[in-house]
């Protein structure tokens, strides 16, 4: 099967993203009046990623809603997306079932394909370009966030990590309680409508690709802020809140893959901001503070029961660059 | 050397492509009022694209220009990119040497880079997505060749496939005249300004990356026309003017790589077209006439001094899809 009939088999699909689609140099689109264009792009490398035996159905679904999540941090809602593939082999079967998976979410938030390439490689990898589009001067960065902000965390956190330590034999939970997990691992759910919801009462915003340690230092370094964080207020989701302490703390702090949204808004805005959470039936939990920077570097502080705690990550770095 | 410490240290420069730019979940831009925006994404993968040992300066220009050459095909200004990169190492003499020759591209054509991912990678691959804008409606499409269209194509065509077949030792040239093609292989031209200059008197554009065999049947499907090409009408470098006929024919015919575009236009714009290669110091030869379809399928008809050329292109398929 050559590239083009493999793009007509499985990826050519009506569309309503681009004035032109799929087949031409480039896709044309215009953004809508009084709209800007959001745009990112996310890079998924086997063994890197995901594991060559991975599910093609859930690894479509994955690699999509990775930029879609990006879009959701933004506020934005998402328009189209670019597919670039490299494959090792084109088994029609793999691609039938990436395409299922990647077009089920697509669907659902109503995101074209609009074009891309593909092309033989030693190992899979897909790098999708996505955009979407939100009001002018309306897209939530990271650099938003002001002093005293109260800080939220949408859905559960650590989820993905669980279920990577139970398939890696790691840690053992009941199964029925792992299958959740594993379904937030393999199928996440970026927080589209949550963060188009949350877009006009909320200062600044990040999705958790990199964990709570990982992506909270982003938002304190572009808003030139430190903060704290209450451990014992992190929403866990059943298997996890059974594990003891430490390990359920370091697997909702240091583990990532959870694509929930994490923001920061003033305190006047919490009775709006638990509206959305009833409205959506995304349980939103208020987890920290925004604080002024005292030093040179933001200072990222965790509380447990509103006590400095004493919990060690293990050397986990907050701020690894210089 | 991590992720963030690398973009930072390599491809995080001034741009103005986008309001917001590297470092947030996505990159922010609108398009100039009464445009739309083009775009297109072309991935690189070592040992199917490029070679291992390539001169990652040439890696870093040529993963743009691709990405140039499509935007130049629709007649597009270009304005910004995005870039994945998977990397087996990161090594800061390559790092520096790819971004070098990226970003000397990119300035020549004020396209700025506003974002994308890096990423560990068994084998060096480049994914790159840019964008840029045309009038509405301007672009100009694969679809628009109309039956009686003038085919021509810019600068000269095998040029990459002769230094490739050089490289390989299957042809001997003189040297100094084989060095024109390295180069022409290694830092192709996007011809911006040249498809910015066509647009308005052309009716369709492609760019010859596959070579005009591979690229013109994808104008002559989407438009639903047949062509007849005049293989004497060829415009070719000296180095390959200097090979037999069958030799210069198969490399000027099947060699992709080239970058030229390869457009039709109505014979009414001739004078315009010509006085556009004088502007521009751009060679554009008129190769071929666009005919009305009459079979099934569109067909493509080579001539030789005006009558039904017998040349074989050793069983080339120019329809290869169903």
């Amino acid at each position: 099967m050559g590239e083009f009939e493999l793009i007509r088999r499985y990826f050519k699909r009506p569309q309503n993203a681009a004035r032109i689609g799929v087949g031409d140099d480039c896709a044309i689109f215009s953004p809508s009046p009084d709209r800007e264009v959001c745009i990112t792009s996310d890079l998924l490398v086997q063994d890197h990623h995901f594991l060559p035996d991975v599910s093609p159905q859930s690894l479509g679904h994955k690699a999509l809603a990775v930029n879609l999540s990006d879009l959701a941090a933004m506020g934005a809602q998402p328009v189209g997306f670019l597919l670039s593939l490299g494959l090792p082999h084109t088994k029609e079967a793999w691609l039938e079932a990436f395409a299922k998976g990647m077009f089920a979410l697509a669907e659902q938030h109503n995101c074209s394909l609009v074009g891309g390439d593909t092309t033989a490689c030693p190992v899979t990898l897909i790098n999708i370009t996505a955009w979407g589009e939100v009001k002018k001067g309306g897209g939530i960065l990271r650099s938003g966030a002001k002093v005293g902000n109260d800080i939220w965390v949408s859905g559960t956190v650590g989820d993905a990590a669980l279920a990577l330590a139970c398939r890696k034999g790691q840690i053992h939970v009941p199964l029925q309680e792992a299958k959740a997990c594993f379904t937030r691992m393999d199928y996440p759910t970026p927080r589209v409508d949550l963060g188009l919801a949350l877009a006009p009462f909320i200062n600044s915003m990040i999705d958790l690709s990199d964990g709570l340690a990982g992506d909270l230092p982003h938002i304190l370094k572009a808003s030139d802020c430190s903060a704290q964080i209450e451990l014992t207020a992190l929403p866990l989701c059943p298997a996890l809140a059974q594990l003891n302490f430490a390990q359920r703390t370091r697997l909702a702090v240091c583990g990532g893959d959870d694509y929930e949204l994490l923001f920061t808004a003033p305190a006047t805005e919490r009775p709006q901001i638990q509206q959305i959470a009833k409205q959506l039936a995304i349980p939103l939990s208020l987890v920290g503070r925004i604080l002024p920077k005292l030093g040179a570097e933001p200072k990222l502080e965790w509380l447990e029961n509103g006590q400095g705690s004493t919990f060690n990550f293990h050397g986990f770095q907050h701020f690894p660059e210089p």
